[in-house]
């Protein structure tokens, strides 16, 4: 697939590193600036999570492959910052020699790559290990946008405050309710009963909605009122919208 | 241009209106999807603010542009919901009635069309007077992300919250400092001055960068250090980031 073909900027050079967002998973829902990068990068390093049976991020970029390279990266999902961090130092050192030898390395990464993503480990590496300017990262549809599409609901308008986290902590979910008037969770299937529970005591299950594996084929699940859904088990990519209320324009 | 060309989903239909999201104004920053939707559709409506000298969201397109029906929408900007809304029912009735003669219809909006964008208004017009399986949203790459992407460093990680909102009342934003990791503020410099100085006082202006028409070619402006930074006159579309701080992982 050519994914463009008059557009002159951003072709992917010899010795750079490009951390490249690539969308929820459909193939059409990467930029025209990310799939010219898979295009024609020399490197492609994709990230899969050890208990995942195959790259989610490989597959959406599956069209755009050719004879590059491809590494598979596999990591442990684990909530160990340390450990996460040495991991990814050690794939940096990686990437830098490469890039020393004049390779052009793309990372894919579902989403945005910095937006909760563990692209944002790899940059950090590399900010130690190569110059600034040869470090690029493209912005990619993060998973509350795909979320949101779905709906065909605003986000966000004139004075309201969006807020994004993931749903780990629910006594952080809570106290976030009453400072925004969008919420956003990320990982809302990680303890979906008890999160229903609170929003059910603050008389807002009817106001949220969730999609899971979104712009994922046949694996999407779309909820569009949680007090009307009988609860079954979520994948870990699972984001919810919770709109709290508004915050008109004041008049000048 | 030519898009893509084997992708088969998302084809403009006959009778459909599209809300798309087409980013901060490169065209190679467009989605697949969102390109082939403009090349495909019988019309495009373009929205432009009276006081500008062009449409940043048509110019953006162009290369797509061939023989579609260009519509553009003026409006004033002004912070008054009533007629805001009056204004975008009028359009909406317009769009409804070309879907129901059979065309495509395409609105192209900067950004995301959830995000602070006036495609949510036209929307909410649309859903009274057409069926909801003829109303669709591809999202857009948004501003806060085009900005980050060019610092290269993670907006939200592990348990960060992540709050948006728009920069036009500074007690409000005060107010979000003690609430998230990392605030972005949109409509930064409408009020530039007294904003830094609120973020001075919080010994926070050199965890402040901003970037000022971005990705819009030759306008760009990157500030990556605030507390460096010689004040100019900045544009209607300017956004901040702030890092306050993080929120890490809790074992378990």
């Amino acid at each position: 697939m050519t994914a463009s073909t008059s557009l002159t900027t951003h072709t992917a050079q010899a010795g750079h590193f490009y951390a490249v967002g690539i969308g929820p998973g459909s193939p059409d829902l990467l930029t025209l600036r990310a799939a010219r990068l898979v295009e024609q990068c020399d490197v492609i390093l994709s990230p899969q999570a050890r208990n995942s049976k195959k790259s989610l991020a490989l597959e959406a970029v599956r069209p755009f492959l050719d004879q590059q390279e491809v590494l598979v990266n596999n990591y442990p999902m684990e909530r160990n910052d340390q450990k996460t961090r040495d991991r990814w130092q050690l794939l940096a050192q990686d990437v830098a020699k490469r890039c020393a030898a004049g390779q052009s390395v793309v990372q894919v990464t579902l989403g945005d790559p910095l937006i909760f993503a563990t692209s944002s480990y790899l940059l950090q590496g590399l900010a130690e290990l190569m110059p600034a300017n040869k470090l690029h990262v493209v912005p990619g549809i993060s998973a509350f946008q795909t979320t949101a599409s779905r709906f065909a609901d605003a986000l966000t308008l004139q004075e309201d405050r969006l807020t994004l986290m993931s749903a780990t902590n629910l006594d952080a979910v809570e106290e976030a309710l009453d400072h925004c008037e969008t919420l956003v969770l990320y990982k809302a299937g990680c303890c979906i009963e008890e999160l229903m529970e609170r929003l059910r005591q603050r008389d807002l299950l009817a106001n949220a909605k969730l999609v899971s594996c979104g712009e994922q084929g046949d694996h999407e699940l779309v909820v569009d009122d949680l007090s009307q859904w009988q609860v079954t088990p979520l994948n870990y990519m699972t984001t919810m919208i919770i709109k709290i209320g508004n915050r008109p324009w004041q008049e000048v």
